[in-house]
């Protein structure tokens, strides 16, 4: 197994990437082929002690900027970090590709260079999120602001396959985002959405779920425009972020609640793991023809290695396979 | 000041309501004029042995329940408890009207009894989201599942007038929800609504606001369409839940952690009382010519009585003065 990290993109670039690549490499045994500024990467290496063992290094001298159009990675900006790892994977000198960089020239270059399966309407970036007992995919987050119903439809099935395939679970729930329960509910767009995802007899369809759902694991996978999704998922993000903070509080002030803090470290410690998203590695971006991770801009080391190690669950799984068949034989 | 109370909607009704209804005569000095089943009602108060000091009861039979059709309320429910209450707002006989039953009754009554302030295209249910430092609007969460661009650009002078005047909070910031904080983000309807928000001088636009502001307070007021304000609160609501689940688990389980709780318990109080929706009250209708606080149709006594609390707040405020002059002078 081989993953194309583009070594040159997101916040913490190269250093954090390529530690997190050599980490994966390490822990994972996976062969990771690096892209990127060869003497870049190389001073990372030195600098930090880093073995060589099962990577390799593509040279290139790009890069491409989050301030950059999205749509300049198919042309002046085709030979930068994430368009050469992109044009790798497409050519099959890897098994999938993670990139920390621009989501949408990730998401331009996944469908145009990578080009999408047969019969896939929209490419779609989905997330995963950490929840009670377990992961909700959000399908879509941002790739599509505003969708017809045979997309949101296509959403369900390919969110279903990879929750089945990549994350191993049986039956997947699939949701469809809802202002309420009733079948009546919503746009005329998630009424028609609604109606062609209850036809399907290839996914477990749950119908509607409201917002509750998400975080309380109604369901495996949450469909619904990229707008609403993308909303969502910062929203819950930013609880996230807010009740990390007040527990610090809690704990970080006063004499006894310094020894409460030592007393429940562990728990808590377990509590914030389990709503991490840095714990889950990236989004995913689904209907191309090859596995692609967007792991977040602000990655760290450890987070990279998450993302590849969800690359490779991603390309062990059968699920690009699956979504052909979905897509093409119903 | 005096708070028409409808003592028969909502899941604990009518025990809880005209519970809540007694402790807010009594701890806010406030006049309750209960709408219900007098012969109920009166058996709550001697069973609970509650004062009849400041409180009067409109007697009538009917109710309207959460499954009867929203618009029956202007038929063949006119005369429940809720349409009444709200005829009698109408006609000056209290100065706000509180109810927890259903929402969509509520929104259809309070649109057509009451009917709307001159100007205003649609009327908004906004629920207040209790935040870091602070309470965030969330308008509109459920009224209007779709938005033409001017109906977002109302809520934002309403949302604005409401967080001045019965929130007092100076120059409330007023963001719009968005997946991305440029101003080309979003759907063709966000945009135009986003241009419409900036040109006017009454209000303090803060510009797009992405879903992780919404807890971390990024704006007063978050403008959306009743589908995705509706997604976006739940999806709150549903991780605080989660989060309180949580905490209890770290807390309740072993003999370190029962002793860490108690070291932390004030603090854990406060913490949770801080994020509790119980603790604002309840969803305000904005749009309609007098006061109306939707209370969560799981309210108990000491809810009601914050929602009433907030219902006074509105009525005391000047909110609706201040959209009037806002959406003809402008």
């Amino acid at each position: 197994m081989k993953i194309i990290l583009d070594a040159m993109s997101g916040d913490f670039a190269p250093t954090e990437i390529v530690k997190g690549g050599a980490l994966a490499a390490k822990e994972l045994g996976v062969e990771i082929l690096l892209v990127g500024n060869e003497d870049e990467i190389r001073k990372v290496m030195t600098e930090n002690a880093l073995s060589d063992e099962n990577i390799e290094i593509y040279d290139c001298k790009e890069t491409i900027s989050m301030e950059d159009d999205p749509t300049s990675i198919l042309k002046e900006k085709k030979g930068s970090s994430m368009g050469v790892a992109l044009t790798l994977l497409k050519d099959g000198k890897g098994d999938a590709a993670v990139s920390a960089g621009n989501t949408g020239a990730l998401l331009a270059g996944g469908t145009l260079i990578v080009k999408r399966i047969p019969g896939v309407t929209r490419a779609a970036l989905a997330p995963i999120l950490p929840r009670k007992n377990g992961k909700t995919m959000i399908i879509d987050a941002g790739a599509n602001t505003e969708c017809r119903p045979e997309m949101l439809e296509q959403f369900g099935v390919m969110g279903s396959a990879y929750m089945k395939y990549a994350e191993h679970i049986e039956n997947p729930k699939v949701g469809l985002a809802n202002n309420g329960s009733e079948e009546t509910k919503g746009t005329e767009v998630v009424i028609e959405a609604h109606n062609a995802l209850k036809k399907r007899k290839d996914i477990n369809f749950v119908g509607n779920v409201e917002g509750r759902g998400v975080m309380l694991g109604e369901c495996d996978v949450f469909v619904c425009d990229g707008f609403t999704g993308n909303l969502v998922l910062k929203s819950c993000e930013g609880f996230g972020l807010l009740i990390m903070e007040m527990l610090k509080e809690v704990f970080l002030k006063g004499f006894f609640s310094k020894i409460a803090a030592l007393l429940v470290l562990k728990k808590i410690k377990k509590l914030k793991k389990s709503l991490d998203y840095k714990e889950v590695g990236g989004a995913v971006l689904l209907g191309i023809k090859k596995p692609v991770i967007k792991a977040h801009g602000n990655s760290d080391a450890k987070t990279i290695k998450n993302a590849i190690k969800q690359a490779r669950r991603f390309a062990e799984g059968g699920v690009i396979k699956s979504i052909e068949d979905a897509l093409n034989n119903n």
